[in-house]
């Protein structure tokens, strides 16, 4: 039997370790073609490039059998790039990831990473994005291996319905205590509280960095931040349909 | 009775004629405050600046009543600085467009127009993305216009649920064929088939141009693509809660 085709993207940049360790896990499971940004593409959310150029060029970047293309543009970019250009058949799966931080409830609106993976799942092969909740560089991953590992050869084996990818987020590895398993989510209502740090250039004109406090609204237990909180993996399935149903008749007597 | 207070972004810029016809409109309903991009943020998505900084300057471009800001960021960043640092007052609506071109079916999710109005939405304002079926520079917005105002009353008056906003697409105008009425529609299964522009730099270095084909594959009556076909205004009720929540119990069971 014919080893199964796996797309690996991220949104932190190939260099990424996250990425890496991506990489050297699906090289265990089939033929790996990497396709990924050649700079850190965080907060690109499902950006296109249509009004510049793209470059792509084939690397090689460490001893493993992936092949690897180095990519100027976003995230979805990557994936468009490899469904039309790259890959020499539809692969059986796409992965995303390990990306660098949290991409659990609203955060999933702004994730590169989850872009990727919406893009692989709008090809119609089966997607996933994997998060570590650990934005540091040094990340640990070591934990997360486990359970990439189980959710992969799961939906390798059963495949997922069409139009759905999965968000699957990993709590970080704390000293003492274990993951204590893996929970099907829904999306926490969360929102984060901007707070633009302004500041005054050389020049004594005004320009603002991007910051900002995370909140949590929502008590449900079944929710993604839930289970993070409580030390399991979470994941969520998520869909590119974005039509709120339960409004459609609602609207029909106001508009 | 105070006047309602009206948040207007786009993704074309703030020069776009789009936005400067919606200014125009949304100056007869109330206050008008305009924070938008400095030069086109077209297929920005919900991207968000975070390995950057961005200016804001305030402008005077005509002379309407409206306080305007020029913004160097993505159509979101717009959305997020105007929340947090130049907006007096929560706002009563915050309306994004006139888009030059269809955010119709899965054009949604690359959408900067519409990622400014989801935005709006996760602030707890209702939100309205209008966009008009023409990419041309010099787009007929005058037919638009009718249904712009009928939508931004009934919103005004009416709110939208928690959570929703709306993807308003408009008929390109035709000679002869006025524009039926507005129909409440779901988002078509529709995806791009994209074909990479291939060339070669003057040092014969490939390079990529992103074009493609918008393939509709849904022959559904409640579509918007259906809606806009037969020359309606689709109106598509659009949420931020990505779980797909049919997909849970499935999970459940592989995972």
């Amino acid at each position: 039997m014919k080893k199964p085709l796996i797309l690996v993207v991220n949104d932190d940049g190939l260099n990424a370790p996250g990425i890496r360790k991506l990489i050297s896990i699906m090289n265990d499971f089939g033929e790996v073609l990497v396709v990924a940004p050649n700079s850190s593409q965080s907060g690109k959310s499902h950006a296109i490039t249509i009004e510049s150029t793209i470059r792509c060029d084939k690397v090689i970047i460490d001893n493993g059998p992936q092949i690897e293309y180095s990519c100027s543009g976003t995230p979805v970019d990557c994936v468009k790039l490899a469904f039309n250009k790259l890959i020499p058949r539809k692969p059986d799966l796409c992965v995303s990831g390990i990306n660098h931080g949290s991409n659990s409830s609203i955060n999933v609106i702004y994730s590169g990473t989850m872009a990727a993976a919406v893009e692989g799942a709008l090809e119609g092969v089966p997607s996933i994005g994997f998060s570590l909740l650990d934005y540091s560089i040094n990340a640990n991953f070591s934990e997360s291996e486990k359970y990439i590992r189980k959710i992969t050869q799961s939906i390798l084996t059963n495949g997922l319905p069409e139009g759905v990818c999965l968000n699957v987020n990993i709590p970080k590895s704390l000293d003492g205590q274990n993951i204590k398993g893996i929970k099907i989510c829904r999306q926490a209502k969360a929102n984060w509280i901007e707070e633009f740090d302004e500041r005054k250039d050389p020049k004594d004109k005004k320009y603002y960095w991007l910051t900002g406090k995370f909140i949590n609204y929502d008590n449900g237990d079944d929710t993604d931040e839930k289970a993070l909180e409580n030390h399991y993996v979470s994941v969520v399935p998520v869909k590119y349909d974005l039509t709120d149903y339960n409004v459609i008749s609602k609207l029909n007597h106001i508009l």
